[in-house]
Order: C-alpha cells, then structure tokens, then sequence
C-alpha cells in the first residue's frame, strides 16, 4: 500500500541551539501517522530566509502530498515563515481582511494596540485560505501550492494544536482514506536484542506490516513493540502478529513482565 | 564572524510518527552551539536505506563541518545507519577488531551470548574510529569524509549522552576556537509581541549579536529573551544589551517581573 506522504518543518532558531525541545514534531507526527500520511521527513531550520527558502524549494522537488510547517508566524523581526512560503512558491504576500479583523479582535479584546508589527501577521500568500488561532494572535494559513497542502501554523505549542485540531485533522480525515491499526505493548526483564530475532521472523512473514521494537516510549522506559498496519484488511493480521509475538516471548523468557499500552 | 557548520540527523521511524519526542536534537544542538558551531538543520529520517542514502548524499552536498547522527545503532533489522553511511560515503563496512571486543566483553559481562546481530554492530565505515559506548551495547564511531567530521552515534538518549560527553565534546572543544557568551533572562506579565520594537531597536544597533525573545524555556513559560555572540569581545556587548533591554522593559512595563536565568 503507497499511503500519500508527508513533511513537517520546524521554524526557529531555538529547537537549533537546545532552548526548545520539539513536542511539536512528535504531535504532529503522531497524528498524521492516525492519519494515513506518511511522515518521511522532520527538519528543523534557521530563521533566516535565504537557507530557508533554498530548503523549500528542495522540499517541493521531493512533491510530499502535504507539508505542516510551524514556528516563525508573529510579530517578531524574525517571525520569517510567510515571507519564506512567499518567496519559494513565489505566491505574493497580500494584507487578508480576514486576518486583519482576527487579528485587530484578538488584541482588541486585551485592550492592546494594532502595532505595525501586529498588522504584519495579517500578509498571507495570495489564495491562501486563514484559519483562525483561538490561543494567541497569529492566525495560520492554508496555502495549496502545485498539488501540495501546505499548513503554515504558529509555533507555540497550544497555538498550533489549536489550529490542527479544529481545521486541519477534520479536513484531512476526509481527504484519506486509509486508516491505521495498531497495537502496542511493553516488555521488561530482557534485552532488546533478545528479541531481535524474534520480530525479524515475524517480519518475514508480514511483511506488509511495520513491527518494532522500541527501548523507550514517551519518556517511559521498558521496551515497546509497535505493530501497525493500513487498511481495514490488516487488523486482524496486527492482532495475531502481537499474539504470536507474545506468546514467543512468553515462552523464552518466562521471567519477562508484558503489558499493553492503550492508545 | 563565521561559524562552522554542523547538522544533526536523527533516524528512527519513531521520531516520525511520535513515538518519541527528541530529546536528542535539543541535547546535541544545545552542546554544538556551546562548542561554537552554527548548528544549521536538525532531520529526522526513517529507518529506510534509499530514502536515507539519498538524503545523506544531499547533506554531504552542503558540506557542514559537522555531522551528528544518532540512532540506528544496534542489533535489530531496522539498525541501518551505518549501512547508510557507508552507501552514501562508499567507505565499506569492515569488522573493526577494536569494536568486536568492545561488543564482546559488553554481552560476556551480562552472560549473554555473541548472536549473529549483535556480532554485526562491529562492522564500521572502513578507516573511521571506535568510539566506545560504557552504557549499551552498540559502539559509536567516527567518519572523516570529505573533510567533514561525521560522529554515529546510537539513538538511546544515555549512550548517545555518554559517547557524546566523553568523546565528542573534548574533542570538538580543542577543534574549534570560538567561544560562546551569552545572556538569558525571563519576563513575565506582557505580551511577546510589546516586547518586539525594543528587541528590534537593539538589534539595529548590534546585527553582530543574537537577541531572541522565546515563549518558552524547556518546557517553562514565560518570555525568555536570548542574548548570544561569539568570541571574547563579545561579552561585554551580550551584557550591555541584557541591561538596555531589562532598562527599557522596566520602564515600559513596571508591572512585569524580570528573572534572571542561569546555566
């Protein structure tokens, strides 16, 4: 199964120098995976223009169905995400009345002013389509660019979510068709690579399915075998890939502790 | 003042789809910014060998001093980095003498045996160097290709910590003879974006200096702003700048709380 893929792009000079730890790139990435989408690559870049844009312009020659972008959309002189998208799909930057009033509510209602930097945020690519941010002042955008999806979204972490739960995952779950099955689980008491050989028999024989083993989840430590498939054919051959893998190592190494994971 | 380059690779199928948040990246990128390299991309890539051959050969294109990968180190089928380096270099894998007794004494130690999978994480990239690891079982090495430094690294935050702090850091720190000052304060009760036009004001007068406002500091909120120059005539600058910004913060905003922050 070819399942349409994905890019995510990192804006800021803080996730380079250690100031920021990316969740951003893990929440994106989970959700697109429950998507359907296949993330193929997470890069994170400088705030500056020139090596940006020279990245996008790589980007769109690899053609990902669909690129989230996040990080660089503000007030700030080095807020450059927009400018970047403008400059390497060379789609003009246009002042968006619909922006324009998002963003004059926002500040209205915290009785600040229209800064000439506030009104920056309301430029977006000519035909891009704004998506409201219900958290902080800069709205998002949907620019569609020679057949890819193109999300520009903020960087802060309740912003972005904000923006992807309300517009982006409803839209992209009608647009895929495909749906992902998976289970997951913990074993403790034995090495990694004891289990090696196990999953890659497994493997053999499933080939169409991504089986794993993990050391840590999430900040948990504990091995962590992940077994996924697309498609509704494949729930059942994820389930009994999961039996046969516990059963095995059950059996060899009976001091070993399994447990599930709940999505 | 230029830099040296660096970029970081991160490779595992579980930094793409969320499995994993990367603690890694920011590890890394924080210490290369310490040592005086501009740390210019960080990527994640999946455990794929054409899709990762075809995104080192671009990387190698670019000719960063520098090159950090980490994960994709290890026993198990999906442990494709070093394959992946030497396609992409054409330096061969060889079984490194050095490595194998390395792996050796690490199983020995813990009564496990030299399987077929453990036994392969001794071939390396002909010519490079062993970097022992005294935390996993999976050494690390060192690629000089090309006059780029190449570190491989596994993915395991504690091995990749403890082959990075007693390897790579010594070493880079002889490397390279620039020297990072900086400055890091928080404020807390305003907006990011009032605190703009003074950031931007003092920029104009010091484009030689990084000054960066953050919503965040490693998962604390509260604006952080981030003062940085390279080189020992620098520091009396970084300290200027941090006393013109808390002046001009406290005058504007008697209401805000500044917060110094230490390393």
């Amino acid at each position: 199964m070819i399942l349409p893929t994905a890019e995510i792009v990192c804006l800021g000079n803080e996730l380079l120098i250690g100031i920021t730890i990316n969740t951003n790139a893990s929440f994106i990435g989970e959700k697109l995976t429950e998507l359907g989408y296949e993330v193929r690559r997470v890069t994170c870049i400088r705030d500056e223009v020139d090596l940006s844009v020279e990245f996008f312009k790589e980007l769109f020659k690899r053609k990902p169905k669909l690129v989230i972008v996040s990080g660089g959309l503000g007030p700030t002189y080095d807020d450059i995400q927009l400018k970047v998208i403008s400059k390497s799909t060379e789609l003009e930057l246009q002042e968006n009345s619909e922006a324009l009033e998002q963003i004059k509510k926002y500040y209205s209602k915290r009785d600040l002013k229209l800064t000439k930097e506030r009104r920056k945020m309301a430029f977006i690519p000519e035909g891009a389509k704004v998506l409201d941010n219900q958290v902080g002042g800069a709205p998002g955008c949907h620019v569609v660019y020679k057949e890819m999806d193109i999300y520009c979204l903020p960087g802060v972490p309740t912003e972005m979510k904000d923006i992807f739960n309300r517009h982006i995952f409803p839209y992209l779950r009608k647009q895929n068709e495909y749906q992902l099955f998976q289970r997951k689980f913990q074993i403790t008491g034995c090495a990694e690579s004891e289990l090696a050989p196990f999953i890659n028999e497994v493997k053999i024989n499933f080939p169409e399915l991504y089986i794993k083993s993990h050391p840590e989840y999430k900040g948990e430590s504990g091995i962590v075998i992940h077994i996924s498939g697309y498609g509704e054919s494949e729930e059942k051959k994820v389930v009994s890939v999961m039996e046969i893998l516990q059963n095995d190592f059950r059996r060899n190494f009976p001091h070993s502790e399994i447990k599930a994971i709940k999505e």
